[in-house]
């Protein structure tokens, strides 16, 4: 019997209970040991609940607790949960999380914490929620050189930016009734302004590199500036605008960045929409591989922490192979990336845009007052240099190759 | 040092050794050992490759050589594959393949082999090619019951009808283009009847189930019927045609087949084309789940032996988990599916059809001398009562739901 803990009675901590008990005669099987859990710590109570008893709100009878083995954090955010999390690897429990802030920020000093102790911390959940991701990174993808990652890693967004496209209506307005689905939560920024989708594409940085993709160093721009507008034009050039979430590892550096991206209909990622997450690989001798799925929610969230708990009751004293050192990797300027430009620029400005970009494709949607082109491929300081030249543009979005 | 033998010097073989060389920095450190390459087997010579000097054609000298722990089986078909991997696994070797025929027909001997003498027998490139699927399924989707998996499984047959569908033109132009091409075999009866992809959804059903699901129960169709007015109505309809092989395990039994089906423009599926491969599964937490990528060709199969070869390096001694026991899983008549189903019939069969199905929903794309409608869901018994009251069909496709 495998003891457990799980840190946090919110969504995902709930749906690990429910996943335990649902799947109970698979998972015990593939974990070749019965799991149960023992605690669920939280600041609150829970009368009525059938996991009531379980409930405890200090975090020290799990730490003290010689038969807690796994401990599941679904808390989220750092404070207290790094503390926590690295109690509990000093200790020797082994530590599940769908918690990519933690994991982007302390990952590789908790991962050197538990291959000093021979257990694990284990995280296939904070990227891209029930997706295997992280495991296929770390155990399948062996023989590969990984040079290229581009993600839809943020469901929120996703599910804005295909309602714009498919009914043609504005962010706000979108937003708004995510919101009251659901979907979005009231303070929408870590979504909307990228920020989620950063965290995300840091790990698998890091993972991709073996070193460590600093967070803070990543260029991230939101999707509060994409108009219905944009969308018009992007279905004349048959494409869609899509949150991209990419890292490529080139001769001339490590490039990492989250932004809004126009992208065709032949990319498997254009057919990536509402709440569903994808994550696109490119390796040396395979190719582009994709692995799509539900990137967020309750119960895939969970199935994922689950999966981790199997993980290390498969693994008990010894420690699963992660490359993710503390050295860190030298992020690229973006002004150094080179990528073509979608532009619109008030009418007036139309000698300017061809006198500056000499050569752009035009792209004609019906609204005269305004000139909107596309240019040919140059790096974004070329690009921002002509733009200030011109002077005055109602948006750009880049555009994926 | 590990060292590694490999039999059978064609395209894959070749590609193992070339993978082995090409990533060895990447490879050596995820298999925590330098791996080398120490014997080739292979009934040929190969004067003036480089790996002249490795070649042998005398499988006993790999057998009695203790140095050799891992066997890389890339000879394709069950004779001397079979015999081969019977004796290397006994001898305590563990044996990585490509060779989708073996595993459908003896997975589970081959697999309790390894079981008892702790070593392993892998086969992640036996479906999909370098796409992560084996692994996902035994290892990522631990915490879930999974219920369905659909696949495109074989690319030379996506390849065949995505040129059907983006060009028009007829089965076999294609099929002597894609010969011509070397994306289809001289003799290309397995992969255009299906018994390419049936083998591999019994793989893969197998896994699912955790017991052996007999390749020859599983229902199989080819493409060879699917002709250019398929694809016009199947244009009409947003729909496109693609071999799928499915597996669904039900209350009212365990459903395989594989078999052309019409599929919306909305499925993921749709979109992948040309030679590119997905397996598409279903859990009961998680939702639907998508692995995409090269379902062949020498690296990217290669790649999938490899990540197989450093699973095996990292686990000597230890045999990795994998449920797939000998008990027979009964594969339910596929007369008892429902489904709904396309149907074209000669133009004097309109008032035939029409009295049979009754409930039927006409596709005109401007051929007078036929009718062609979509039925109502109904069990493949039902269907083919009712077609065969008509007598006289020019095509039936189902239609995946």
């Amino acid at each position: 019997m495998i003891q457990i803990a799980v840190l946090g009675y919110g969504t995902v901590g709930s749906g690990v209970v429910e996943v335990i008990e649902t799947n109970k005669a698979d998972i015990n099987k593939k974990a070749a040991e019965d799991l149960a859990v023992k605690y669920i710590l939280d600041l609150r109570d829970f009368p009525g609940d059938p996991y009531e008893s379980k409930v405890v709100h200090d975090y020290n009878i799990i730490l003290n607790d010689p038969d807690v083995t796994i401990i599941c954090e679904t808390m989220g955010g750092t404070k207290p949960a790094y503390e926590f999390t690295k109690q509990a690897l000093l200790a020797g429990k082994s530590v599940c999380t769908s918690n990519k802030e933690l994991v982007a920020a302390h990952g590789p000093e908790l991962l050197k914490i538990a291959r000093e102790k021979r257990c694990n911390y284990l995280f296939e959940a904070s990227v891209g929620g029930g997706i295997p991701i992280i495991r296929p990174l770390n155990y399948s993808l062996t023989a590969e050189h990984i040079d290229g990652i581009t993600g839809i890693l943020n469901g929120t967004t996703n599910y804005i930016l295909t309602k714009m496209d498919k009914e043609g209506v504005d962010f706000d307005e979108v937003l708004k009734e995510a919101q009251e689905k659901g979907y979005a939560e009231r303070n929408p920024e870590a979504d909307v302004e990228g920020y989620d989708a950063c965290r995300k594409i840091a790990i698998l940085s890091s993972l991709m590199s073996g070193k460590n993709v600093n967070y803070e160093d990543i260029y991230t721009e939101g999707i509060t500036k994409i108009s219905s507008a944009d969308f018009k034009y992007a279905k004349q050039m048959n494409k869609s605008v899509k949150l991209l979430a990419l890292s490529r590892d080139t001769e001339d550096g490590f490039f990492a960045m989250v932004a809004p991206f126009l992208i065709s209909r032949e990319h498997p990622l254009y057919s990536v929409n509402g709440v569903f997450n994808a994550v696109y690989v490119h390796g040396n001798m395979l190719g582009d591989s994709m692995y799509y799925g539900r990137g967020a929610g309750k119960l895939p969230t969970a199935s994922a922490v689950v999966s981790d708990v199997v993980d290390c009751a498969r693994h008990q004293g010894k420690t699963i192979m992660c490359f993710w050192d503390e050295e860190k990797v030298e992020v690229a300027d973006r002004k150094r990336a080179r990528r073509k430009f979608f532009v619109r620029v008030p009418a007036d400005k139309r000698e300017a845009a061809m006198g500056a970009f000499g050569a752009l494709a035009e792209v004609n949607v019906g609204l005269a007052e305004e000139f909107a082109f596309m240019t040919q491929e140059m790096s974004e300081a070329e690009f921002d240099e002509k733009m200030e030249k011109i002077g005055g543009c109602l948006n750009r979005i880049r555009i994926m190759a």
